[in-house]
């Protein structure tokens, strides 16, 4: 795939009009929503799991993960395209996340992003297969990628196999989401908050951002300080979903709000205050933003995400 | 690692000697839970959900599909040792099918090799990602191992995971536990069963087989023809399976006997009666040791482990 000159990614060059976030979401979004097809497993074999698995896959995600694994690869003078086998993983794996995440035996959520959860619509059995599906597929299809390369392109697919295994494993996601499990009804500090947080969003989102620098060639520094992007804007965009859950609009958000209050989770509001965490999102997203003064116009696009991932809506 | 002279796979070559299965399957047995202590992740991190993932990994499974890995590598003349990684991960997928299939909303089964189910012994939802752990710690171990590998010998790891994980995914494993679940009341046709085992059991055991052919760079002759072998042992395994939950000793099962009838379930004996079911199992390893024709007595793990999947006690 070659960058199309007509692609929102360029607007990112054009110093001399402002960067036009909504735009470039959309482009990105609807690409990834192509690859995601592409990808997808062809239908005609086992119908019914693979139902299962594109609702929850095509019930309207921000697609937020592989738009940052584009826009990290884009910051480095990479091609964005080339990055788009792993975040249509990557947003397999987070898609599997929050299948199992809302199953009667962990949050028991019926409603997500305006739609009843996968395990309503369908099955427990069947949104437990679903969410196995989507893990599985995602390293298969990077593997299958991978092997299409040329002979000295596949390293890097292995790399990210690695990088995205970890992030989500029982070091990174999975811990997260049993401290998550195993805090309900106890009393957490804000900074054991943090670390679960940073586990159980944090490590996701932060792979996104390190495998498209990856897969772009960046360099050690480069990397690093991406790493950094990624890890205020991973904890700011959970504060802001904190938030959300006080604030938000339901019509907008697809759920119901003030359910963390109600369920006597620990959030950033219930713990630090609304105002403080208002105020903590405000300069994670600055910090995020110091990270990337070493980058050029290329990196506008992970800017303007960083402000959206605090200011968003839903 | 170096074929140990004095270990079991020397056997195999004894042609003066018998085979001894019991001393070859004790000594890969004692290899592969030494490599499963090796790759599984220190402890140290994350304790709560690894101690769950290890509870069921080390719950005294027969070992059978790392194995088989390890056997058709010495089939085709290949260091079995080195397919260690690719077992270790496929026992880990194994013992994730296992957790999830018991859960509740599955099988709802409550005991398992003797023991209580994971999700019995922790919890429902420490259950469900106790086994998302593991698989996605299976393709991080691969992964890893990889990396480590010089470049030339990356490319078949990659094409490890890619069997792997089609075996596993919406079109093998995973569809055939849909199938299960799906069928669970209604009377199936004999076909329709067996279509149901080749994929729930059936893809995992010919994936072990195919993974250690391919690792040992069998030909495309031998590849087929251990495909032979290795789809009629695991239908035979599953039709044994059958056998057992009717003659089988529970003392030796670890599990409850009479459970498939009492559940009305679909099983072999159910729909072409017990001793049609027996000839079909001893049938299908007739068959699959036809394909082992071609081979020499490098292949005797394989021949004797295809009597061993039909005549175990447990």
């Amino acid at each position: 795939m070659t960058e199309n000159r007509q692609s929102p990614g360029r607007l990112a060059n054009a110093a001399a009009r402002p960067f036009e976030l909504n735009l470039y979401l959309d482009g990105r979004r609807n690409q990834i929503n192509r690859a995601l097809d592409l990808y997808f497993p062809s239908p005609a074999d086992a119908p019914e799991i693979k139902a299962a698995m594109s609702y929850s896959l095509k019930a309207g995600g921000k697609r937020l993960r592989p738009i940052l694994c584009m826009a990290a690869a884009e910051a480095v003078g990479g091609n964005p395209e080339d990055t788009l086998p792993a975040g249509c993983a990557i947003e397999m794996i987070h898609t599997y996340s929050l299948i199992h995440d809302d199953l009667p035996a962990m949050d028991n959520d019926s409603l997500r992003r305006g739609l009843p959860t996968c395990h309503v619509a369908f099955s427990e059995a069947t949104a437990i297969l679903a969410g196995d599906a989507l893990l599985t597929c995602a390293f298969h299809l990077i593997a299958r990628h991978a092997l299409q390369q040329p002979l000295a392109n596949q390293r890097p697919w292995l790399e990210v196999i690695q990088i995205l295994a970890h992030a989500v494993g029982c070091e990174g996601m999975i811990e997260g989401q049993m401290q998550d499990i195993r805090s309900q009804g106890l009393n957490l500090s804000a900074s054991m908050l943090e670390q679960l947080h940073r586990l159980k969003t944090g490590a996701l989102i932060s792979a996104s951002v390190q495998t498209g620098a990856f897969l772009a060639e960046a360099s050690p520094f480069q990397r690093d300080t991406l790493k950094r992007y990624a890890e205020n804007i991973g904890l700011a965009f959970q504060v802001t979903d904190d938030i959300l859950n006080i604030e938000g609009d339901p019509l907008k958000m697809g759920k119901a709000v003030g359910t963390d209050a109600a369920l006597h989770k620990n959030t950033f509001p219930s713990l630090i205050g609304l105002e403080a965490s208002k105020s903590l999102s405000q300069a994670l997203i600055v910090q995020a933003l110091q990270a990337l003064n070493t980058f050029d116009s290329k990196a506008d696009p992970l800017r303007a995400i960083a402000q959206y991932v605090v200011n968003r809506r839903r």
